[in-house]
C-alpha cells in the first residue's frame, strides 16, 4: 500500500509553501528542491490551482502561495480532493477488467480502508505537517 | 493512495485458491485467469509459500493450495506480512533522498495512516472476501 507518486509530491509542494508563506515560490525552486523537473511541479500546481489550495501569478514577481492559512488545511482533504490518477485498486477505476469483479468481496474492505487512511490524514493540517518549519526552512535553503 | 499490484494480486492468487479448495490450482490457470504471465503469480507463490499461506507441490498433480483454511487467513495480516516492495511513501525506504526528510512532519501521520488502512482489513478474513463462493466459482471457470 503506498501514497501514488502525484500526491507524495503534491504534498511536498504544499509544505514548501507553507514554510516559506507568505512568499511566492516558482516551480523551477520546487523542482529543483525535490530533483523532478519543473514540468511535473507544473502539472501538480495545476491540480493545486484548480482545487482552491494554491494561487499562481504569472510573469517576473510570479509563482506559487498557499491559498489558505496552513493551519487551515487539511492533508487528509487534499489527498481526497486531488485524485490523483490510480485508484486504491484496478477495480475502482473505470474499464475495469478483473474476471471475479461481480461477485469479488475485497471492494468494500478496501474502500473502508481507504476511508480509514484519509481520515487518520483528516485530523492533521499542514501546519502541522511543517511544525519544525525552522528546521525545514533550512533544508530547503540548503537544497535550492 | 493505492494498493500496490503485487498486494493486489497476491489477494486473488489467494481469493482463488479459497474458492477451489482444497483442489491444488496451477500457477498457468491463475495466470490465465487474471490475464497475467505465469512467472507473475510464481513470484507471488514464492512469497505466499515463505510467509506459509501457500502450500506448493510440484509435479502432474501439484498446484498451489491454501496452507490454512480460509476463515483463518486474515486479509490484513497478508498485507502486512508479504510486504510488497513500495513503502506508503518513498521515505519509508532505506537511502531515500528526500530533502526535507530530517524535519518532515509528514512521516508519522503517514504512519499512522497506513497502520488504520491494514486495521480495517485485518477485520477480515479470506473467508469474508469470497463469501459469494458459487458465483466466484462460475466466474473463475467462465475466466480460464
Amino acid at each position: 500500500m503506498q501514497l501514488d507518486k502525484f500526491s507524495d509530491y503534491a504534498l511536498r509542494v504544499m509544505m514548501v509553501l507553507a514554510v516559506r508563506a507568505p512568499e511566492r515560490v516558482s516551480a523551477r525552486e520546487i523542482a529543483d528542491t525535490f530533483a523532478i523537473s519543473e514540468n511535473h511541479v507544473a502539472k501538480i500546481a495545476t491540480v493545486l490551482v484548480r482545487e482552491g489550495y494554491v494561487l499562481s501569478q504569472r510573469g517576473r514577481a510570479g509563482g506559487l502561495c498557499l491559498a489558505h492559512p496552513a493551519a487551515e488545511i487539511s492533508v487528509g482533504a487534499v489527498l481526497r480532493q486531488i485524485k490523483a490518477p490510480p485508484p486504491v485498486a484496478e477495480c475502482f477505476a473505470a474499464g475495469t477488467s478483473c474476471r471475479i469483479l461481480p461477485a469479488c468481496g475485497l471492494r468494500s474492505p478496501l474502500k473502508d480502508a481507504q476511508e480509514a487512511f484519509f481520515t487518520v490524514l483528516d485530523g492533521y493540517s499542514l501546519a502541522d505537517i511543517t511544525v519544525q518549519q525552522g528546521a525545514l526552512a533550512g533544508l530547503l535553503a540548503a537544497a535550492s
